[in-house]
């Protein structure tokens, strides 16, 4: 039976089944919603049992649980480890939503419920791709599904987990599907990720806040000194200035870079759709590579004296900001976080004190273009879509895919189907049919290409 | 009589009259005292009646009544205007305070109460002058008296007032204490005042708040962009380096540099007292000619982005900043507003798109060091306090002082005794007796060699 069969006659129980994830809410960033947890990692691993896993269970974490399954078909197979998480992010402000976010509706063929995108209804097209290729005979190689429920909240559990359980994830490589495409008829393979450093910094002036007409201009304002330590760290062609920033920083060939720029780009529609007249960017590259293959140094936040009403004057005792470097392969969050913490207090005057904490940090993440299951993924996109995929450099950093190449030695294939229409995160969050549908041939289509290949 | 024994006999009674006048809660900034307001003009009126004046009047206002009274001895002789207002601070936090706000107690030889000095127990001395001049006989000069209610809150209807009583007001110096000492044994005299442009700055970005990993890089930030402006400002000197700025800046010769940096100063203590390790300031000057005859350039507030706790990524969509400049004498608010406004303007980058707001102005003052009236503060507060007081240039601001320049054309002796330690506009704000008493002998010795000098 084709899978094209397949989703037709199972159309329903397969809705059915996806609706039933869609309509728990597990929220992980509310401890209200701790038994929600619970209740959608038994829910999945129900799915993967009757999907055809040899075996599926629960493993309790100091938070929440995580669920693995696998279907070893014979040890001398290669294996895929699928990655998904069944945490969703909080659904307000619930006004905005036009149905019920954990009750899913079907509205203009798509999908409407909060995680319907991301990442129950993406994760969960890996379970009914398994669940056909189990039940038709056709896996040719091992599988093993491991689901979390803390992504959106960082991975905290994850990564101790996937260190206690190195024997049992082996695998060749790591199957995901919790990014985007281009667009609903232009596949794509995510082939790079940013990583991130975030750092807080104080700047601490006099001891309480000062009348400005008094002290004005004896005393080193802090907001003033912030400004000025901020403004020397970036030149004027949008370079970053820290001594040793780029040193770590992979640098395409001229060929890669064609190939990365090949994706559809409209500056035109770019800049009406954010409202901006010019772009801006680091000299030398087009916007495509500034947002995918080149780190950042962007203020997230910045505050301090008086932001009322009115022209109340102050000369303030404290200023903050919160900084973040979106960083690329081979930067290492570490040593970059320590680098700009290092620079901000080498050249922070001793007309106030300082302070730089490091809140935050994640690798980047490179799929090598030669990867093995990156052609097969290829090969299974230009199936589905009769278009050769495109490699994207995401911006965005999802920081668990570097820590499993770093704690179990596996890159990942990032094969996802999501589109920005989705509003994932957002009121409204829908998953188009048409996606799920393809992204479930894709995935196939992935396996028989795999199996073959490796 | 002397006054010394006036003062002694009359003693309860001045107290009796001063703690009625503390007692009403006339607080200017804060609608539901309106009643209060009208309550302390006529309770000021009575004094000033009582006193000896000829006549007192109370004129209404859109905003909070204003007395006015005088005392003409004969149109050949010189006159002389008192300023001052009853209008009061709010007493919050009132927790902090030790004794009721408005309900004045005498504790360790000082008058605790909302307004014991700024500006009813200043103002006070002058009723109890005057009434000591008038019945002993001494008065040798006219004397009006205005009084209003709205210093506070920037003296709205103050200056309309004194366009439509130009005539009435017709004097040869205007005399006030509403401003402080160097030290209870150590007299001064307020000889300039800075005046002040303040600002508000807006940065749009994007249309939207950004995912800082999808975006960052490619869109200017306007967090970024107007740390970068306000940084452009100023050099590593502490000059402004807008062009004009220090155009129409009074330039003193090194003989007036000398007499200005006579004023007691302890840098060490200075800063201890402030927590920072080393000031800061304009190259090539002195703390107190950094606060008291350069202008500055100080950031009052900024804001913008995410502001919690945390590491929330975020590319910002607005970026805000309040800027205040302290300007001096020759300087003018306006002038200097649209300086740096067009000059923010100008180095603005396509990128973003900023506006500037001036919100509010001052002018600058100061009261030439040959001024007749000068001399007679001087010569009355040395022989009072036994020392050669010295002039003092105040960096903060009384705005109604320059505009009585501009409207009445007269300059102002600013002849105040408070002290720092007097905790105007905080909990526990207090007047010690002796500057109280001090202050009465002054003016009264004012008189004395105003009459005679001119």
């Amino acid at each position: 039976m084709s899978i094209e069969v397949y989703l037709k006659e199972q159309n329903q129980n397969i809705l059915d089944k996806l609706f039933g994830l869609l309509r728990i809410p597990s929220i992980s960033a509310k401890p209200e919603h701790k038994n929600d947890m619970q209740k959608a990692a038994e829910y999945w691993k129900n799915i993967l049992i009757e999907a055809g896993a040899d075996k599926a269970e629960i493993y309790q974490t100091n938070g929440n649980p995580i669920v693995y399954a696998e279907k070893i078909i014979h040890h001398s197979l290669p294996t895929v480890l699928v990655y998904a998480h069944y945490d969703v992010m909080p659904a307000e402000p619930f006004e905005l939503w036009e149905t019920q976010p954990f009750e899913p509706t079907i509205k203009h063929d798509k999908i409407y419920a909060r995680g319907a995108d991301d990442d129950k209804g993406q994760g969960f097209m890996h379970a009914v791709a398994f669940e056909y290729l189990v039940k038709t005979n056709q896996l040719k190689c091992n599988v093993k599904f491991m689901i979390e429920g803390e992504e959106e909240i960082g991975s905290p559990s994850m990564i101790k987990w996937c260190y206690e359980h190195k024997e049992m994830l082996k695998a060749d490589v790591i199957l995901v599907s919790d990014t985007g495409m281009i667009a609903a008829d232009t596949p794509s393979i995510t082939a790079g990720l940013r990583g991130l450093t975030y750092l807080q910094i104080e700047v601490t002036g006099p001891n309480r806040d000062l009348h400005s007409g008094l002290f004005g201009g004896a005393v080193a304002n802090p907001l003033n000194v912030l400004c000025k330590i901020i403004a020397s760290m970036q030149d004027d062609n949008g370079k970053i200035t820290i001594p040793g920033f780029y040193n770590d920083v992979l640098e395409y060939t001229d060929e890669q870079r064609k190939l990365i720029n090949q994706i559809p780009f409209n500056e035109e529609n770019y800049k009406k759709s954010l409202g901006i007249k010019e772009l801006w960017g680091e000299k030398g590259y087009t916007t495509i590579e500034r947002t995918g293959i080149r780190p950042t140094l962007d203020l997230c936040g910045i505050w301090g004296g008086y932001t009322g009403e009115g022209s109340k004057t102050v000369l303030p005792s404290k200023a903050y900001a919160k900084l973040s470097s979106r960083i690329v392969p081979y930067q290492q969050h570490e040593k970059i976080g320590k680098l700009i913490k290092d620079y901000i207090l080498s050249i922070a005057p001793p007309t106030v004190s300082v302070s730089v904490e490091i809140l935050h940090g994640g690798q980047p993440y490179v799929t090598p273009l030669d990867l093995p299951a990156l052609d097969a993924a290829r090969k299974a996109l230009f199936d589905v879509y009769g278009k050769e995929p495109l490699p994207t450099m995401s911006g965005g950093s999802i920081p668990i895919i570097a820590t499993f190449e770093e704690i179990l030695g596996l890159k990942s294939v990032l094969m996802g189907f999501g589109l920005e229409s989705d509003a994932i995160h957002s009121p409204n969050e829908n998953y188009p049919l048409q996606n799920f549908y393809n992204g479930i041939k894709s995935i196939v289509k992935f396996y028989e290409y795999f199996s073959k290949t490796t």
